[in-house]
């Protein structure tokens, strides 16, 4: 088992450390695991939010309906915070194995495939929320010198929820970033081979 | 003076390397210093091509100017692309005076704040690109759901440079993922503490 029984990887593998290294080492595991577990979190609400979000509007005798669908970057948004949750639901149950089974040593491939899992996740759920976020300031403002008129006066409820599943989704991204830089020290670390030198030198 | 003469920060502090890991740092110092130079040309380019961008067009006895300012993401794409642009010129430069007085130690500060910047700047500029993208793509297709017509089967000039000019942003935004995950590499591996032990263990 690791100092806290929280066998996140790839900090997980046992390295020769001073007191101060081992208290950051266990935040760092700490963090990870509670991030993951916001992201999986928040990554399901926002795609629940946007995903089953409706409105039916009459105007006249035309019945008309909004779907998340009718937007390509609120799907882009459902797909990205679906993957994001799963991909961070599997991460939280890798951990979990790692606590029955005890400390287990990983490979450098693994920890590859965990920052780079991680770096591609944190991108696409940035640009998913960008688009989106673009999307929504043309549904609500408008765009004037093109004639796009605004719709969140006519869909107003939908909107709302619209946004909703934004604001999750830039929490998702954001927790995504920061866990990227977390995994990063993580796995290049292993690289360094200057032990007893960089805090005389720097 | 490094081996290649690229004093490239943070990874020109020196340690202790075997052959394998000198060959590794020359070649993340070399892709370094290219990226940025790559990323201080097209970034130039995106926003170039995008702030000088202007159709007039005439419809029946009404001139219309198409320009980037009509929508907020282009000028968004065009400030992202300066930025990023000019914080590329100035670590050239750093290079460039690093390169003149020899393998200057830099401080751990300085190793953080050049992971941050960069972290930063490719976040940004890909936020900037899939703001635009989306952006693009309604100017291209229209949204027929919510009724917001093609303009660019209006302005197929205006359009075509926008065009170029999101291709150069991408390149930048790409770029600057490969120099942030090259930066991180730089910074962690100061953290490291476990030669000569992790390849017998992983």
């Amino acid at each position: 088992m690791s100092y806290l029984g929280v066998g996140v990887s790839p900090g997980n593998v046992p390295v020769y450390h001073s007191p101060n290294v081992k208290l950051l080492d266990r935040g760092v595991r700490v963090a990870e695991l509670v991030l993951r577990c916001v992201i999986c979190g928040l990554g399901v609400l926002a795609a629940v939010l946007v995903g089953t979000d409706t409105q039916v509007k009459e105007i006249l005798t035309i019945q008309k309906k909004a779907r998340f669908t009718d937007m390509k970057a609120l799907v882009f948004l459902v797909i990205a915070n679906g993957i994001a949750a799963a991909y961070s639901l599997m991460q939280i149950l890798r951990c979990a194995v790692s606590m029955v089974r005890g400390n287990v040593l990983f490979s450098k491939p693994l920890a590859w495939a965990i920052f780079s899992g991680d770096q591609v996740i944190a991108y696409v759920t940035l640009a998913a929320v960008a688009a989106a976020a673009q999307s929504a300031v043309f549904a609500k403002l408008g765009q004037q010198e093109v004639q796009w008129m605004k719709i969140c006066n006519m869909y107003g409820k939908f909107c709302n929820q619209v946004g909703g599943g934004i604001a999750s989704a830039v929490l998702v991204s954001l927790s995504m970033v920061v866990l990227s830089c977390m995994s990063a020290f993580s796995l290049f670390r292993l690289y360094g081979g200057n032990k007893g030198k960089s805090s005389a030198r720097w």
